[in-house]
Order: structure tokens, then sequence, then C-alpha cells
């Protein structure tokens, strides 16, 4: 009845735990090596446990201990940057809480031993945030991940989490992953991703995907696997082998060998077999992202996250800093296009230079995006300002976009304040359903559309893309969603303008052919994804795609849909997608 | 260029202060009366005070005043009911948190004064909560409210928040209202509602209509009227005059009584001026609500919202004490129709008697509604037999929807349900945009839609109902959502189904017209929003309707489509709506 008590760790022997395990494949590729567990509960310390007297060395103890989890958490935020290193630096200070550390001394000074003070002195924190209401859950999970890691420290216990290196590669497993679990994982360390829960747009599904890690989703009973099981992954069809004999290992590293070889055949600019192009673009977070992208082949840039400026900063970037960081990018595709979305901050992503944003329940619903613009315009004229400097004198094809528009005074009003500026194509992202569906309204402010998938599904879906409790309707195969992209695309096509995807889905190579056969002109992604996309589009014409695409909106569900659309396009099982 | 800097009080005076503001009017009708403004902010008690030395008696104050504040929270919940019970029942746990008293003793025995020990005290937990990070503000305003609360009772300050009585009704004036500051509002305390924030669907908006008291959002400078200024308010105009002269009370007056005369004229089953017959229901919380209903007219209820029966209870209700609740609204419409919306609960909503909910950062886009139901089906299967059972041997024509269904297979999985129950009619909500985008899939799996327009508009434009920040956005009249809901409504006509419309959308009398205009079958509000209504749609014919939604749906905003369809519906003048 309760889902989340489904999939918790069966006793761990080998009558019960089965030598095969499916899921959902979110990321293709085989992946071979020893099971990882991420350690889940660290074990409450004994009520009454008492330390041996010196309760001044015991003090000290915990003291270091939580300063030790503070520098900790820190550090791993700074190796990390973004969005991690925030969301670190927001936990470091709560280990670093005077009053938690008083607590945790008094008890001591009772004779306390300290992993049970620092178990009780944190109790007393979570009640208070437990009883305040039921969306301050996810702080409760912080303090009791600093609580953990203080106790693990004090007790000898492994620290949770995941490990940043490795002898050899490991399969990680998990119930699910969070941002900070994943920020310092590299393709050295993991060999494939497992998970007992998440959707195709989950975090651990888009990380796999822009790492070019096999990845298996929704896979039930995995955390049951013992920590060290050689784990065979097929991240395509979603299967798990436990202790696989040796030649299927080696039949799944030739396939995969097979695979990347026929994925590599193909090179050039992305078209369908019968020469429609479709230019393929990347997604990068910054200049540091730029040499996958080229090594990948893209042909430019399908959209540029400029956040990685602006967060984490007590100072809004200057100007030259911020020219300096578009020409950069603009620089490395002389030839090629250069999608920039303009800053993307809301309440989850608050910008520490400018007024704390106001409290919002659900940030995702809040002031994000072009809304904050609108609110602080100095900052977007500044972006904008930056950005024309930036683009004079590149021979690149520079394109900005913002994010979060919702209606065509919002589309205009952008539109505007970019010619203001001396930027000539301007145009925004199709992310909220409203923008979609008055496409037709919105393309007449414009000069492009960019479809971001992801929070388009989300809003559509009403399904909050971070909570795995509703990743099944997290699915941009949802056939609301495919209309909503159908409409964006043909409102576009109308007026002769374009329209791109830059949101997850296009990476998801059938999908790919759908949007093309919706009438997208151009498709952007991480780049270890842009191999595959390529190969399957040039094996597959234009009619093809749109055939394909017309069985999928013809579907009521994302399954029928996947299914309906891979029935038209014959030739992915040659490419053993 | 802060919005939320615009609208702070000017410094009082006359020659300042205008005799003229104006707003969005929300609710129609002209309120007299004095000028009451919601307090703000208590001032924080000066750092070092100290008390006179007798520590024993200090704490015993401080402790009392925690604790009459506890207790009043706790009252004024159990007046209030609902979900404004479960609110202030929660601040009343954090008003007596045992470590915050403990806190609060200690530093008196240091020798600080009452007032300043309640302010550092509830410091060291507002600084845990705020760090914690943006979404956690919302609490820090509860635990602010409980620190003004105890710091105005040890220091003789009027508490801050809303009388519930008075020697005559008066203007209530705000920023903007929390549900828990109005929660005990009656018509015979408020003779008008005035914001300075939030659009028409904010809560002052829906409770002022609900109410039907005169109401004006979004009226720049509201809160710089001096407290106790007599004020004339125009909800329709959302003209707000201050110091009127008699003659323009008394016109305004006389204006109102010739609105109401004109609204009584009409009585009766709803239909158009051709004879078009669209029955209006009434939206009710439970039997309480019915003689509201009954007295307006309403020809049975649209929208019979259960979560009362659920909310703010150690143990689900039992199926009798269910099934009575049930009994009683059927038996109040013999002849009618009564529909009733299945629980809808989830992280903003838990329910006391399940697992605490996950933490969700969105719980507008989190497990709620039909989606917690796949969870506990044993819920649902409890409270679908009490349905069945009560609608055993009714007259009145029984209808039962779920509420958040996003997808054909959920809306199948509901019909299943109910038919299993031995419940025949078996509908859904229309609030996710994907349901109404693949109406034409979902209609055929069920008997009925019912829109939800409040919620439909929320994820349509990916704008928080709650956030007066994006406020703007949040409008019904948006041409994105009449798309939304048009296509609902041709996907059931064509099926041969009905498609009704319970959110707040259907009690604004222009938009009434327009929804007719687009096929919807029924309109279910707060019952004292269906005189006016009844009165409108009696003076147009069908086809006038249908202009003005064809009108509205050309325009490409809110206001356009507002201006659109007025000009198509000639009577709205003499009704002065």
């Amino acid at each position: 009845m309760d889902r989340r008590e489904t999939g918790r760790p069966l006793p761990d022997s080998q009558e019960q735990t089965p030598r095969l395990l499916t899921g959902t494949g979110v990321s293709p590729g085989s992946g071979y090596g020893p099971a990882y567990l991420v350690v889940g509960d660290i074990p409450e310390p004994a009520p009454g446990s008492r330390h041996d007297g010196d309760a001044r060395a015991e003090r000290s103890r915990a003291e270091q201990a939580l300063d030790d989890v503070a520098a900790d958490l820190e550090s791993r935020g700074a190796r990390a940057g973004g969005e991690a290193e925030e969301v670190l630096g927001a936990q470091a200070m709560m280990a670093r809480d005077p009053g938690l550390a008083e607590e945790v001394g008094q008890l001591i000074g009772e004779g306390v031993a300290a992993p049970r003070a620092v178990f009780e002195a944190f109790g007393k924190y979570r009640e208070l945030l437990s009883a305040a209401g039921g969306y301050l859950g996810e702080r409760v999970a912080d303090l009791d991940d600093i609580r953990d890691r203080a106790i693990a420290l004090l007790t000898g216990l492994p620290l949770p989490g995941v490990p940043t290196s490795a002898a050899e590669p490991f399969v990680l497993i998990a119930r699910d992953l969070a941002p900070a679990d994943t920020a310092l994982l590299s393709k050295d360390v993991v060999a494939a991703f497992v998970t007992e829960q998440g959707g195709p747009t989950s975090h651990t599904a888009i990380l796999a995907r822009s790492m070019g890690v096999p990845a298996v989703v929704g896979c039930a009973g995995a955390t049951a696997v013992a920590q060290g099981t050689a784990v065979l992954v097929d991240g395509a069809s979603g299967r798990v082998r436990l202790s696989p004999a040796e030649d299927e290992v080696a039949a799944a590293r030739n396939a995969d060998e097979a695979r990347l070889a026929a994925l590599s055949e193909v090179t050039g600019p992305g078209a369908t077999a019968d020469g429609h192009a479709v230019p393929l673009l990347a997604n990068i977070g910054g200049p540091r992202d730029l040499d996958a992208a080229l090594a990948a082949g893209a042909e430019g840039v399908g959209l540029y996250r400029t956040e990685f400026l602006f967060l984490d900063r007590d100072a809004a970037p200057t100007p030259e800093e911020q020219e300096a960081a578009y020409r950069a990018v603009f620089d490395a595709f002389p030839a090629g296009r250069v999608v920039v979305r303009t800053l993307d901050a809301g309440a989850d992503k608050p910008l520490a230079f400018l007024p704390p944003p106001g409290e919002e329940p659900n940030p995702a619903l809040g002031e994000r995006g072009i809304r904050l613009f609108r609110r602080y315009p100095d900052v977007m004229t500044a972006q904008l300002g930056a950005l024309a400097r930036a683009a004079e004198g590149t021979s690149a094809t520079v394109e900005i976009m913002a994010p979060m528009v919702a209606t065509a005074e919002e589309a205009e009003w952008f539109a505007q304040a970019c010619r203001t500026a001396g930027l000539e194509n301007a145009g925004i992202m199709i992310e909220v359903p409203s923008a979609a569906i008055r496409a037709a309204d919105l393309i007449q402010r414009v000069d492009f559309f960019s479809i971001g998938t992801n929070d388009l599904t989300q809003y559509a879906l009403a399904a909050d893309r971070q909570v795995s409790e509703v990743a099944e309707l997290q699915d941009p195969w949802h056939p609301a969603v495919l209309d909503l992209i159908g409409a964006a695309a043909s409102a576009a096509s109308a007026a002769g303008k374009g329209c791109g995807v830059c949101g997850e889905a296009a990476a998801d190579p059938v999908l790919a052919c759908v949007l093309v056969g919706m009438g997208v002109t151009s498709l952007s992604m991480a780049a270890p994804a842009l191999a595959q996309v390529r190969a399957v589009l040039a094996r597959h014409t234009r009619e093809q795609c749109r055939q394909a695409a017309a069985a999928a909106r013809a579907a009521t569900s994302p399954a029928e849909a996947r299914t309906a659309a891979r029935a038209r396009l014959p030739e992915l099982e040659t490419l053993a997608l």
C-alpha cells in the first residue's frame, strides 16, 4: 500500500536475490563493475550511553566532528561549484550553529557520550522543523545528514555518501540520488547508475546522460544487492544482471563497441536520411564545457546557461567578466550558432547580491526567470549589454532567449529590451504551457522559440521534476506534452521562424526523431548524446519521423506513444537503441 | 525597481494621501465604513532591557504569555475549522515548544526582561529556519507571528491581526491577507476589503466573493490611509474613495440597492435569455454551508469539498460518520444534483492518520489529490463505499469526481473504482493542463468533467496562487486558460457529456457568460455570487455568450479578453457590473 515501503532491502542471501533485475533504461550503453551501495542509515547511538568521565575531551571530540563535517561539506561544495555549492554551504552553516554546539556541550557535561549527545541535540531542532509543517521535511533531511556524518566520524563508521575515487569504476546503486551525492562523480569512478526510484527525467537520468554513463532507474530490488557484487548494466533495455558469467560480460562489451562504432560512422552536420538539415547543438553551463561540445561535433550551442556567472557570489559579475565569458563561447563556434539563455534565477536559486527573495511555498511556480528580470531590470540590461559587446566582431550567429516567458506581453517586453541593447535575434524558451498554447501570439513578437521540455512537462502534468513519487507523470513522451511541442513548432513554422528543443527530450534518440517529425528545427543536448542522435537521424527520413510523430500523438499514454514511434523507426534496432 | 518597495505607506498627511485610490474590483457592491488597517510590526524590545530582579515572577509572566498565545491560536483554529484550524494548530505547537520556554527561562534567569528574552530566544530558531533555505520563509513568518503576539501581551500592545467583532462594520485594509488573518471574519464585521497586493484569484478576492463582501485588490497606496478614515469602496470599478461626502455615500447606497433589486428580479433555474438551461450550483465545504446555498436558490451542489471530514484528526472518519455527512447534503437537494469531490489532500494538507508525507519542494506539483489515493487506495475505497451507501435511497443525482487527474490512465482507474463501489456517475476535475489538452482521450473514460479554474490557471501559467508577486499571471481570463477550458468543453460536448466549471471563474458574471459561450454546461460557485450570475445570464442570449467567448479568445491578454467580452454583453451596464 505504501509505495515507500516497496523496494526495501531483502535479507541478503543468494536464494532471495534474483540474478536479474529490470528497470527503465534511461542512458544507453553497458556498464560493468562491483556494486557500490550508497550507505543508508547510521544507527542511533544507544540511549543512556555515557562517556568515561573526561567531559572536556569528549566535548572537544564532538566539536571537532561537527567542524570536520562542516569543512567537508564546504570543500565538496567548492569543488563542485554551482547549485551544489549553494546547497552544501547552507548545510555547513547548520553544522556550525553555535546553539547546537552549546547544547551538545551541555549534554556531555551531564555525562552523555558524544555520539548520543549529538543525536539528542539535533533531535530538538529536528522536532521543531518537523512540527512546522510538511514542506520543511527537506531541511529535516539535511539536518539528519549532518547528524549522521558527525556520528559516523565519532563512531568510526564509514561516512554516508558517494566516494569520489575508486580503483576500478563501480556500479553506483541507491534508492535515489540527490545532487549533493553526485556533484563530484566522473566517468572514471562510475561505470553505471542503478536506482530504485526515479523516471526518465529524474536527476539521475539527466546526470547519466550528460556524463555519457549507462543508467537504469525505477529498478525494484536494486538496494538489496550485496555490496561488491559484480553487476552488468544495460542502460538501453533496463536489464541489471548480478554476478554475470564472463561470456555475458564479454558479449555486452562487444555489443557496446559495435554500437559505438555504428554511431561514430556518422559524422558531420545533423540531417535526416533524405538530407533535411537538423542542426545538432550542445547544452553548456559555461566555457568549461566547450571542449566536450567541440569533441562531440556540436554545430554550435543551443542552450548556454548563464547562471554560473551569477550564483554564489556577493556582487553581480562585472560587465567585463560577463563579456569575456560570453565571447569565449562565441569564439569557439566561428561558423556556428550560439543561443544564450539569460539568467534563470529565483527563490530556489537566489542571487546573493539582490535582496533576499520572498518566501515561496512553490518556488517552481514563483518569481523566477524573466519574472525576476522584470523586477530587477538593471540586472537584465547589464547582461544584454555585455552580450551585445561580446557579439560585436564575432562571426558566430548569436541568439538570446529568456526563460519562463508565459505571455505575449512578456515576450514583447523581452524582445524590445534585446533590440534596445542592439541584439537582433531575440527568442524565448517555451516551458510554460500557456506559451505553447498561445504560440501563434507569441511568435509574432520574437525571432525564435526554444522548447525546454523538462519544465514544460513539469507544468503540463503538474508533476515536480524533483519528486520521485510523481516521476511516472514526469515523462516528455506524454501525448499532452507532444501536443504542446507540436503547437509551438507549427506556430513557428507558419511564421517562417525556428523552433529548437533544448530540453532532455532532445537527447532521447527516439524522441529526437518524433520532435523532427513535428517540425522542430534544431536539437540541443548534453554533448555525450550528440553521436547517437546524429546516427539515428541519419538513418531515418523526414517522412518516417513525421509518421513516428503522428503515431505517438495518436497514443493515449507515454508508453504507447514510445512504442508507436519505435514501430515507425526501423533502424533503431541496428543501432541497439 | 523593487516592486516590493512600491506602495509603502507615505507619511500620513492630507496633502500626500489622495482622496481617491484605484485598484482592481474583484467582488462587486459598495461598502462604507471606518478604515481598519491590519497592524504590521511589533517593535523589537530594546536590547539589554532588564527585569526588576524577580526572575521567578518574570519567568512566569513569560510562560503565561506564550501559553496565552498558544491557547488563543488553538481557540481561533477550533472556531474557524478546516484548513485554518490546521494552520493555527501547528503554530500553537511552536508556541508550546518546551525548548523555547527553557531558553526564555534561562535568559530571564540572567536578568533579561521577559519581552527581550522572548525576542532573543525566538531569534535562535529563526536563524536556523532562515539559514535552511528559501521556502522555509513561510515558517519564519509563523514564528515571528508567535513572537510578536507574546511580546504584545507582555508589553500591553494591541495584538497583531484582525478583530473579530466591531461596533460598526469596517473597511479592512492590508498589504495582503493571509488565511489566518481572515478565518473568523464575517459580513457583520467587514464592510469591504482593500488590499495593496493580490489579483482576481488571490485569497482576499476568493474570500470576499464567498462572503458577498465588496473588495478591491492591487490598490496602490491603500496602507497609507489613516486608521479610522471613512472609506467608500466600489468593488466593481475598483474605486476607493477616502472621506467621501455624504451624498456620495448615499448615491453609492442607492446604486447598490438598485443593483441588488435588479439581481433579485430574476429567480428560478439558471438559463440564458433565449432559454438555454445552465444549472447554477453551489460550492460547499460541508453540511454547514447548505443553508446559504438553499437561500441563494442553488439548483444543487457543483463542488462538495470533502476535506473537512479528514483534516485535523488522528483517525480516518468512520464509515458511518462519512455516510451521514454525505447524506445530509444529498437530502438537501432531493430534486437536484450533488457533485462530490473525493478527498484532495497532499503535502500541504497532510492527513494525521497517514504516514507523514515526503518532503516536497513544490507541494502544488507533488503527490496530492488522486495521486495520494493511488498510494492509499483503502482511504479511497472507504470514501467511495460511504458515498455509495449515502446515495442509496436518495432522489438527488449523485456525481463523484476526483481531483488532480492528469492522464487518461488515472481517469480510467478512478472511474473503475467508482463503478466497483456501485457509483454510476464518475467524473474528473480538469485542473491539470494535460487533462484539458487531451480532454478527448479522458472524456472517453468518464461521465463528466468539472473544470477547476484556479488550479488550471496556476499550472497553465506556472504562477502560484498563493504568491502575490505573480498575481498578474494568475488570471483565468488569460486566453491560454480560455483555450484549455474551450478544449475541455468541446471534447465533452462532442461525447454528449457534461462539462461544468466549479472554480472561481464561474463567480465572475462576465466570465460566466464566456464559459457558457464556450459550451460549459453548468456553473458552480460560492452561494453569494449566484444571484448576479443568474441575472447576467438571463439578460443575454446564448449567441451573445458565444460571441463574447470568441472575442475573448481572439485577444492576446487577459485585459483585452475581458474588454472584448464586455463589449459583446450589452446588459452588463444595466446591472452595474
